[in-house]
């Protein structure tokens, strides 16, 4: 199934997609409490909605955390430079962050322009302390493609990369699709575009720790829990390491997608822009 | 006023002391919206809970963002050693990792030990976007004292050091105090003791980078909410610096204080211990 959020009341839902109509799925904190049984109960309820008029919102719990793998792809690393690391380097994104597709993305006020990261985002769909990567394997409730968006000055200021990830809306996703529909993973590509010309193109099979090794690694320090978002790095081609280098200027439209799974396409635009407050979603673009 | 969080219906409320009694401030996350209106609208309504019976919560937004600067004390950052940064050097928490006083704190799996850093935390009361110093210091709703407890193997395993800052309740919080009731903030003792003996102990006033500054830098590249908290950075005297190093076991009682602010102690246990589920809190400390 294809996986969404929508605003409704003032609060975000969740549903899945059948063709042009919805399946309501609950608020999306209560969906996380069990993924899979709200979705199942959603099926067999098998309530429908119109699809065509809601206001999307990414299907994720405010107090999800994003764990973001830096440095996850061996040409990406090289490009840094840095050394190819031995364990995971994680850093963090919040969720007032992240954004659906075509949301509008602003040049923050002392940066020279975003950077762009296709990356494969994978939502966590039960709790995991002291997993075995088998056990994280199965672990895995669903895939989005995601869009790291980052502003390398500021992540670039200090010994950490935090500040420079969390820009307004700097983190677009696509609908997440369930592990059944995705099936292996294997060999996907991971494609970044600016203006329709192909930035980054890799394949999953290129991570340097794999998506099971990541979610065990992480849950030896701290309980995932439903929901928790794992960003998984990006591969080599990103704008500051080009010669010359090429960021994101206001006009220019980037887009990513991971195949198989779905694309999100964000328009940038001046800090100047009109303010759009945190809670504004775009219509989806996957 | 003082500001608590309690468990009700399976959500998280916000109160306000009033002696024994609590005044009922609404759900989190509509208090957060405009938390000095939802305390005046509060104060005005008038009604009155028995206190001793709540169970106790953070009275933190899920989506906040905990912003912690690092190597904010000129003495902490030469223990490291580091050199003293140019820029505040922001790392993130999440909400997950949150807790009230006297919710105990297991020592994760693969570390031989945890990590105290006593520091006086912040809360947001109002949006800040490309905000000046002077402006980000009457949007400080209040303040709270705050032990940054640090898994110090996970932190130092990468350059990132978010795993390490993200251990199961190891972010305890003391009740926050309205920035009105704590008037200027000068120099305030901040102090962390293990089974009772005094381990750091510095002021506010040695902070390299002032709140204000903080907030403000921080405002340049996102927008702050309300809600949102900055934990300020940590004094010289943390456990691994120490010589010989000292870290917290199994069976220890750790307490930090904030002068004129408020206290939280937090007993360590053993990872083996019953396992808790993110969302128990204990009785607040405080």
């Amino acid at each position: 199934m294809r996986i969404i959020g929508y605003e409704w009341e003032g609060a975000v839902h969740v549903a899945a997609r059948d063709g042009e109509a919805l399946i309501p799925l609950g608020p999306v904190a209560e969906f996380w409490q069990d993924p899979d049984a709200a979705l199942e109960a959603g099926l067999r309820a098998g309530t429908r909605i119109p699809g065509a008029s809601v206001r999307l919102a990414p299907p994720v719990k405010p107090s999800a955390r994003i764990l973001c793998v830096g440095l996850n792809y061996r040409e990406h690393a090289a490009e840094g430079p840095f050394d190819v690391p031995e364990h995971p380097t994680i850093f963090g994104r919040w969720t007032p962050s992240l954004a659906v597709g075509d949301t509008p993305v602003r040049v923050p006020v002392d940066e020279e322009g975003l950077d762009w990261e296709a990356e494969l985002l994978v939502a966590v769909g039960r709790p995991l302390s002291c997993a075995e990567p088998h056990e994280a394997e199965t672990a895995v409730f669903g895939y989005a493609a995601f869009n790291d968006i980052t502003a390398r000055r500021a992540q670039k200021l200090t010994t950490q990369w935090t500040l420079g990830k969390n820009a307004d809306r700097s983190g677009p996703m696509s609908e997440l699709v369930t592990r059944d529909e995705v099936g292996e993973l294997g060999r996907r590509k991971v494609i970044s575009r600016v203006n329709g010309q192909v930035m980054q193109e890799s394949t999953t099979d290129q991570m340097i720790f794999g998506v099971p090794d990541v979610l065990a690694f992480i849950s030896r320090t701290f309980t995932l829990t439903p929901g928790d978002l794992i960003a998984t790095g990006t591969p080599a081609g990103v704008g500051y390491a080009r010669n010359p280098p090429r960021l994101l200027q206001p006009g220019d439209v980037v887009e990513v997608e991971v195949e198989g799974i779905g694309a999100v396409s964000t328009p940038v635009e001046d800090h100047r822009a009109g303010v759009h407050s945190a809670g504004i979603h775009g219509a989806t673009g996957t």
